[in-house]
């Protein structure tokens, strides 16, 4: 089978000044052991800071250490206008065809709706695909400060700030907005069965939405949080949370099974106990992220092909297929064919492993898959051609790794986005002016008209740059967002709203 | 039985220096004809202005015009801490158990979550309900801007600028914030399907929540805003709009039968076609609202008694008795027996009304139910012990409504939020003391550490006031905010934390 | 509050000869010990023999022994023409108006979805309530062959035979005949998550349909089918089984809450070691019944109201009042007022108690709630006037219990039932002949038509009985069934339907 | 593109003594003309006789007139055990893999639950596919005799006879008997809103089902049957009806578009209006079936692919390639590869066509979709690698057509199915005998011990015959049914359940 692909990778995510505990060479080496032959990391600029500059960044430690292939997402972490034009580099120069945004982490990356609603204009309209990092941060900053407050500082303090209901909410709103901007969304680390089922439910209504499990909320639940040993505790904060609802991984392994989840990560990032205890008397101090790019592949298999919720050729859709066929570096990727890269893995569903922190091919001390018995492995990992795995045995080469740029308007996702924006003009009703009375506005209140002042005076957007036309003569690659088809053919009749262009 | 009272109007409502065209003497006058026999009016003071003083004029108003019994809920329409004040006062002093906060109209009166959460905390403490104007203003304030753009200016426009999914979107997000807030939410105006399916689903879920269908969502639908005739179409003119699909008043009123929604208002607030015409250019400037508080009991009854799908009882909960419980004027209001009010109907299940602007009681040239054939009319009215409107004749007095002043902590609502008040205590972990190493942080990071430095760093909030306290000793009314269960009892076993405090 | 109304109990179940170890007088007197003043027991007469016989026999063994006061319910074993004239009988002269039909125990007392339907049909036409024990029973059977050949004989094997989906799957087709034979449906003992969902969907889209939870599905789980004690595993033995899903309970008592189940029941049938221990060698033999009768108030405070789910005016909602009102025996029981019956209760939130079979008041060894603490019970118990429980002591008589007629057409039930009737009725397309060819059949198909051959040749049913006319003459208490409003409304338009008649 | 499949065809139906009138020549002729290239038939063998008689009878016609390759379904038209050895033989001998249940047609076709179950245990052990005619026929015998005594004679009639609800719950109780019995099951003609939310639900919980929407279902709506035009209306009879709500295509593409649905089929089947008309005065009579072999591609691509609901890809696999996957006949049809068949589709997207009965390759006066405009036929299609279309000129070979015979056990169905059974072994619960006393039951009840004495005193299945084995020595290819796994699992712990063995 085609080897896994990695879509969530944080293997140099700068927190506090520190870097996480696994870089690009020990990261990729976990992965090759475990069966994935390339990853996507994530870019992190910091705030205000130039986006390509962050690019180069990653690319220069990236070359040097990765030894399996790679790609790059970048995130976004505060808009505003300029980084338009960044955007539009790293997409047409850089091989870069997804931005993350965040809607958490308040005054630090957190978007506020309008941003998103611009963000996601921008990104349909350069043919990419916008990731969504959802979590509701102004109910989280409300509830940290409560929970400080009552002096809980411990780990658990992080998931009870962050209950299953405030990832689902965001994940309904980020749906909504990508709906209106008629913009693909791919939904990070879904980690509840709430965010789960907010996600199936949208893709049966017809929405583009893909949505990420991770290996923690696949393999393991959050009841760890309130584990007496505060190490242990402290591994397994990343956001949104591990659930502590046992029935979730369950749950999410099920709608990965049947499509309406369609893709996994890892979100791989991990720091030391050392880096941990940087948040020992401070939950919200504590760097964030859990291990998984190593067991990813053993951990879906174990969940979802074991109790026969899936087959093999489902597996590898889930684990390689769909991940390239979205961030469009298919068939070169997720494919075994003539042409394709050589990246492959001999599977054995009859061998077992038990994940364990002494075993495992990181720098942490905690595993926090610790002990689940695995019944399927990779046997042979071949990445490049080259044999990686065998026998056990892994022979990894630093720096072999080449970046795999993607482009843009990825078929698997763009099709159907087209298709809408050919349905998806917008027509005024032909009316004669009205003629009646006027209701005469005070002179003090028609210089400030509320509910649309601002909108009647502002100077009208410029319609080229943001990709539209009235005249229907738009080319394809600029994608106009969705009206709903009822809306379109209004029940009054289709006649009156034809004429008007 | 009972009469109606009618949960929402805006009789007084001051839009761009104008006045909505019904004030309270012709607006009760409404009423009473239609079988209600009190409403709550909403006082909508100016964003900066005092809550109080805004208070005080619509007490002057309609003490002076109302010929029914009325009540005042009272909107918020910009957050600010002083703010807090004006609330207890109104609660304390004034009469007044219900505020309404807005998430639209964005620059104006759109609240942050941050700030709901905030608003929900100090009503949940004060025993009061928090309503809601649910749609997301980020997203519409750039629908509409495209949309002019586009050159699009009629009143369809006003309802293609908020398609239905901004509607639920903001449901399911004022739903969330209330349950962590644990302070009860009253949704007005639920005008689509989606959105009433989320209050459904919340309160399946147990949530303390109302939805509030009005007389538009249940009476007719928005195919009207393409009609050819402007001042029609703007007529129907109010936010969320009245819903382009034909299927939702069926839908709306089977939830409404079925207990998933409990109450009926009008949300009736007009204006003559002239001021609608202000904006004939810009359909941002048209001034909103519809009629609905002469129809809304018909209506109801029509849709819901007629077909089958309530009896008579239920009939009388969800136009009187629910609205009284919920708004604690009961059993004084909303029930018949002695020492209740004397507001009583009779109501003629043979008798039919073809509603029509020539035969309305209003100031308006449309009636958007126009038409519509209602079996089933109140026969004989009985406000304060008078009878105000037998044989067809309406006798009525200006200025002899009374205010009624309402107090807190309605049973029928508060009952289950201070039952899981009880449940809500929050403890952490016992655990000893981490003393492993501890990363070295440089010390310009130090300075400001991310994810929670503020909140760490910030003056712990007054508990007294918060009206937390970490002994146990709370009094009832102090009602803390709800922990989902599951989390109180982690899967680990709860031995572990009960030795805390 | 007023006394419980426990609204299924089989105090005198006959099963393989024995009878059940809780007679009239044990049950009743356990019953007021938890605070309930009416009971509602089943008849079961044997298949083949005489209602009304059975009834007879039945008040012959409650009026002696019963210690307060109860209603009767008659099962109907098998169906057959006769019966409609038994059925008759017992609504116009014995105050039965609630039977039960089962769509298990197949060749015992299973009925055909055929049965079914004409079954309803009567039921609807006499104003009574249908009820359904929901189980597909040759699901059951084949499943029980199944175990029994693999060598599984124990207690689990029941469970194991009747998987959740069993129940679900009845409860739907029970509802989908009841819709369209325009009969309410009662659905006793909700044993699951899957079925109590079914039960609240169709709720939801307007069906009369009321569910029954039981004490022992909302007071435990069937874990304790696999229990090493056989006595124990043997005691949980009842039809559908306690579900073993750990999360039912929380489940149920959620909806419960939310109004999408109503009434609660205790279907007391209890039987002693040695009498379950006929089936120690073959679980299809163990008697089947738990008990419930004393904890179900308890049981129901501590899961709804304790939690903040309801509050106390819904507790005597699903614990009293529906059920007076679905049975009608309104307000004479279920409610405290000048004229009702003085059954009553003094209810103490603060007090609590252990379940345990070393205090209760029955005559088996085995508790199915050993253990559950209730923190709320029954201070003061009064029966017909009488104090019989205070300050923990019981003082009961035998025989002073009176038998509760009941009537005919529940208003709280069959308005809406009315009202649809009204609407239902159905009319053809008037069309002229159609006067083309017609294909010529061969002879010997004339004489077997396929489809429909025996519809069209049958002797047309005789109207008048029936209790449908042509000319809409129809009196209010024949009730015709429904036919779904949208196939009334076609969409092609109503004019060519409406000049038929 | 590879040809379409087309999975559900009637082009021989015999009934009441006629044949359909499009046979197996015209019948594939117009296939082609719609981008079909391959077709499964259904072999109906009348009540009674041999289905390897039947099988051979079709054979016989297909041979001789097909114009492209074809394949059989049989239909199972009363089920007794002597049909167990024909299945086998036709499994076999004859590359037959599915069979086709009827839960309608009630003293004709109709399977009673248990029959259903031994039918899947048998099909499953078989490695077939089982197909269900999915309604209530106990409900539809009893509305037909309800309407035919109401005087409604006409097609109108045969839609008010089957509700949409009767629909709805058939397909529920066949997936809970599929899942019983660890079968895959295909629902046959899925018409209605509610079969479809049915079908979705259960596949979300992983069961394994697949439901085909046809031509009809997606392409137009039931209101036609209210036509004034009898001969108009009787072409729309078929069963289930098409639905009438209008909303039902969109719902129904919109599932096929998110892969709850996932295969399509016409069940093309139809007979002239002389033909229909033997059904003139009686709705029953009519013989059922509409046209749709022709159009169904076109209508896919229409309803699906134009509104940008599903891509080029998603049309290949739901017209073609997971209907190849399904009935194991991938890859040597549904895919373009070297070694496949070459049964090949150019698709234009941009050219357009009015379907009508003018035009199209039928021999009936009415065609169903009549007027409905296609963006997007066929250009070019190629059949066992002869061109048959091009230019609008069709060329076809009578008898040309192959019988494609397919093999057993479809890895695409049946991997999850086996890997459930690894898991689906049963256990009971150790226990030491009990030994404590036991009631004495009165010889007279001994004889025949209720509940389960049949099962009890039944001579024990032959274990080898049924597929099972209690040593766990059972081979991959006999498949145990599932039990659901939290019951395998149960609460109390494992320790307890596995030493029995």
């Amino acid at each position: 089978m085609p080897g896994g692909i990695d879509v969530h990778t944080r293997l140099q995510a700068p927190v506090m000044g520190m870097s996480s505990a696994d870089g690009f060479f020990q990261g990729t080496k976990a992965a090759l052991a475990g069966g994935t032959t390339m990853i996507i990391d994530h870019v992190c600029p910091d705030a205000g800071s130039s986006l390509l500059a962050a690019y180069e960044q990653w690319r220069g430690h990236a070359d040097g250490q990765a030894c399996c292939d790679y790609g790059l997402s970048v995130d976004i972490p505060r808009w505003h206008e300029s980084l338009r034009e960044e955007l539009e580099a790293l997409v047409k120069d850089k091989g870069v065809n997804s931005f993350l945004v965040f809607m958490a982490y308040k005054d630090k990356l957190q978007c506020t709706d309008g941003q998103m609603y611009e963000i996601f204009c921008t990104i349909r309209d350069l043919g990419a695909i916008a990731q969504v990092h959802a979590e509701n941060g102004d109910i989280i900053e409300e509830e940290q400060k409560r929970l400080l407050e009552l002096g809980i500082t411990g780990p658990e303090g992080h998931v009870l700030s962050r209950p299953e209901e405030v990832e689902a909410e965001a994940v309904f709103r980020a749906i909504t907005i990508a709906k209106q901007a008629n913009c693909p969304l791919y939904v990070t680390k879904v980690m509840s069965r709430s965010a789960a089922d907010v996600v199936a439910q949208a893709k049966r209504k017809g929405t583009v939405v893909y949505g990420e499990p991770i290996t923690a909320s696949l393999g393991t639940d959050g009841s760890h949080y309130w584990s007496k040993n505060w190490a242990k505790a402290a591994a397994f904060v990343t956001s949104p949370p591990v659930s502590p609802d046992p029935a979730t991984p369950d749950h999410l392994s099920t709608l990965l099974s049947s499509g309406d989840l369609q893709v996994t990560g890892s979100a791989h990032c991990t720091f030391t106990t050392a880096q941990k205890a940087v948040g020992k008397d401070n939950f919200t101090l504590i760097p964030e992220g859990t291990n998984g790019i190593e067991e990813r592949m053993p951990i879906v298999w174990e969940k979802c092909v074991v109790p026969g919720k899936m087959d093999e050729n489902d597996f590898v859709a889930v684990t390689s297929t769909n991940a390239a066929k979205i961030f469009n570096c298919y068939p070169r990727k997720g494919r075994v064919a003539v042409g394709s890269d050589a990246d492959l893995v001999l599977w054995n569903p009859k061998a077992t492993k038990i994940i364990s922190a002494k075993t495992h091919n990181l720098n942490v001390e905690y595993n926090i898959f610790e002990g689940t018995e695995c019944h399927g492995v990779p046997a042979v990992v071949i990445s490049q051609g080259r044999v990686v795995l065998e026998d056990g045995n892994l022979s990894v080469t630093q720096g072999s790794g080449r970046f795999i740029p993607r482009k843009t308007f990825p078929d698997f996702v763009y099709k159907r986005i087209k298709a809408r924006n050919r349905l998806a003009e917008v027509h005024g009703v032909p009316r004669g002016m009205y003629d009646g009375p006027v209701h005469e506005l005070p002179a003090s209140v028609k210089a400030a008209a509320p509910g649309a002042g601002k909108a009647a005076a502002a100077p009208v957007r410029n319609l080229h740059q943001s990709g539209f036309s009235l005249s229907g003569s738009q080319a394809d690659d600029h994608i106009a967002r969705r009206t709903a088809q009822k809306i379109m053919a209004p029940p009054g009749g289709r006649s009156n709203i034809t004429s008007l262009s």
